[in-house]
């Protein structure tokens, strides 16, 4: 049968509410991986997921299949846990910075394989690459070594071409074609990926909130929970924490001013929500390895952890006492009026930072990496008027005023007393 | 902003069941058209509004930006009204071969630009070029030149690549991506090329039943009124019937034999429902045309019809005289027992005939023009044992056991007397 023929009907298929069957799953991933199953079928396949979703069968199945289309790695030589964490993405999320040193230097391996950055979310990989030096890209016995050195253990380097290659052209599809809000989609995606890079234990930091793909608490359990069966039934351990994206986390937001304030942390200070996301995914990581006996709180604050980034650093050819880029400009927005600040929207702030050049709008494009955004008021701190809300660092002026745009329409300040609300809102385990 | 970025607002607009905008609309038609909207970014949309549905608004919008991408034909020199004819499609459809010189021997233009066969549907211009020498390309020029010509005045041709092209694109885009099946999607398709052939008139035969895209009369009648109020928006007076396609129409199946058939009713012969439909759409183009005094079955019985036939044909390069192409290989299905035909299923039929290769699978394949199925009963024919059902006409022997496979189960002889249910089912005005 012609491919158009076969591929024609699993899109109907789905399209009219059917449940695709295992060889049909296995199919068209394969063939769109070769190429025989063209873009333009996979995007209509997706938007019909978008519609009908998939049963729990069928997202295991389509993240097999995916895993399958490359090479799954693993790591038996080495004489510690694997455990790593991943974020689904969130506003001033830095927190893989300060965590991967943190967890290996409680005894736990970090084997992380990160992406870039596309749309409002930064990503990991872009924050690293504000650092002098630093290579995003290890060939995989590098990475081994680095996993193995009783002084480093963890890596958070770039994915190869070989590691669920079906997720890479679906993922840059899907972000073209209006096909990434499904909970199906999403959560085989970056399920597909983990699994593939071989961790033993999995901790995942599902964001609810206005700056994060899941806006509200149902959908992101559902996520959760779907991600959690899937790492399970790959033997996989894994646990969801849900935490709070209403707000930017901590005070930076742009690539080498993250990197700066993890930095912090790993110096025993920094802002106190960035401190605390940092223990409570080490504490969950390091129970995820079996390793019960350590509190990372102390690995934060004897410099133990800081060792670690420093070696970490330096393994991927950064120079970890290097000056970090800043940018030409700083322009600050103060308050207009004194009061207590309500809001402080994550997703206009990501979006601001995003038009001042510290994300990408395609695949490719190139970052600015000093650009980006201090936060300097959370929810519920009382103002004075003039008092500094946000300073925007910017290398190109004619970014500047679009930018600000978006921030003054990113808070409120008002009369009511404000009670913060809590970071982790929910665990989710099998 | 950039084109994806656009892309996915109007995806995702419609995706989340929004109604798209004028400007909206307008630009992804003319994007898509220009190549800047991908075919991926379209079948998400496309694929949306299977989900989604659209407005009337958004449905006469979308045909219009449609016929905005190419050119709008129109014929002011003609000094005789123009009226068209277009069916939905259904086995056995040769209707348009003796309509058209009918119509204009009754004093109407008929100026049909045509397309070819996908699935087990048939293409007029697949049929006509069974005639040896009958060419489907004319010059604008020459097509008018045989318009107005007293001694001719009907032309079916292939669309030139100026007339509705991002139609176009859509079509066979949607052919590979499952996304055939929603209304405003093929009323739009339709409408837009109708609209811009220039016919001031347009009667639709929307077929209803198992052979048919329709398969019941309510979403039959959905399509005929969305189509009527798109032709009336756009100053083409529309009609629609709505016919039965639940058994192939007349007794021959396949691109030559039609054209034979076709040829016996303009002799004033024929199947009687074949006669019967041709009459009763000739009746209403000539109503939509303004011409009141003339009765299409006097031109069909004195012979006007059957010289504007060869007239027609022999302007477009054809030989009217010239012996049809026939098949190598004839095999017959008989009843296996006496009985009443309670079912001749068109489906089944169409899907025989193109696995014997009068259909193609894919656009741009070779037909073979002498293949078809000459259907000896209908429904409510009493058939004695091992009296012929089918004829096979077949050039390759291993095509035979799959049809004959699909034919076997294409027929239902029972006991009980069957009325045969009326032809033509409704009719649909503004």
């Amino acid at each position: 049968m012609a491919s158009e023929q076969s591929a024609t009907a699993v899109i109907t298929a789905k399209r009219d509410g059917g449940e695709l069957s295992d060889a049909q799953i296995d199919w068209v991933i394969d063939a769109y991986t070769r190429g025989t199953v063209a873009d333009e079928q996979m995007a209509a396949l997706a938007m019909a997921i978008v519609w009908r979703g998939m049963t729990r069968r069928e997202i295991a199945r389509w993240t097999a299949a995916m895993i399958a289309s490359g090479q799954r790695m693993s790591f038996p030589e080495l004489n510690r846990p694997t455990v790593d964490k991943h974020s689904t993405g969130g506003v001033g999320d830095k927190i893989t910075l300060p965590l991967a040193p943190l967890v290996a230097a409680c005894g736990a391996a970090v084997p992380q394989l990160s992406g870039r950055g596309l749309g409002h979310t930064g990503g990991t990989l872009d924050k690293l690459e504000s650092i002098p030096g630093w290579q995003a890209d290890l060939a995989p016995d590098r990475m081994r070594e680095i996993l193995a050195d009783p002084a480093i253990g963890a890596v958070v380097c770039a994915a190869g071409a070989d590691l669920a290659p079906a997720d890479k052209r679906l993922y840059a599809l899907r972000d073209v074609t209006g096909t990434v809000e499904s909970i199906p989609l999403i959560a085989s995606s970056i399920m597909s990926k983990k699994i593939a890079e071989g961790t033993s234990a999995l901790v995942l930091d599902v964001k609810v909130g206005s700056g994060a793909f899941m806006k509200d608490l149902d959908s992101a359990r559902e996520l959760a929970a779907t991600m959690v069966e899937l790492g399970a039934d790959s033997g996989v351990r894994t646990v969801a924490l849900l935490t709070a994206m209403d707000a930017p986390l901590g005070r930076a937001v742009g690539n080498a001013l993250e990197v700066a304030e993890s930095v912090e942390v790993l110096a025993g200070d920094g802002p106190a929500d960035v401190v605390e996301l940092t223990l409570a995914l080490a504490r969950e990581m390091l129970a995820q390895a079996g390793i019960h006996d350590v509190d990372p709180a102390d690995a934060l604050a004897d410099g133990r952890a800081m060792d670690r980034w420093r070696a970490m650093v330096r393994a991927q050819g950064g120079e970890p006492d290097a000056a970090l880029p800043t940018a030409r400009l700083r322009e600050q927005i103060s308050a207009p009026r004194a009061g207590i600040v309500a809001r402080v929207d994550a997703l206009r702030v990501g979006r601001a930072a995003w038009l001042l050049g510290a994300g990408r709008a395609r695949q490719g494009d190139a970052i600015d990496h000093a650009a980006g955004i201090e936060v300097h008021v959370r929810p519920g701190d009382r103002v004075a008027a003039g008092q500094p809300l946000y300073t925007l660092h910017a290398d190109r002026p004619e970014l500047v005023g679009d930018a600000c745009e978006v921030l003054h329409a990113s808070y409120t300040i008002g009369e009511a007393e404000v009670t913060p609300s809590p970071l982790v809102l929910d665990r989710i385990s099998r």
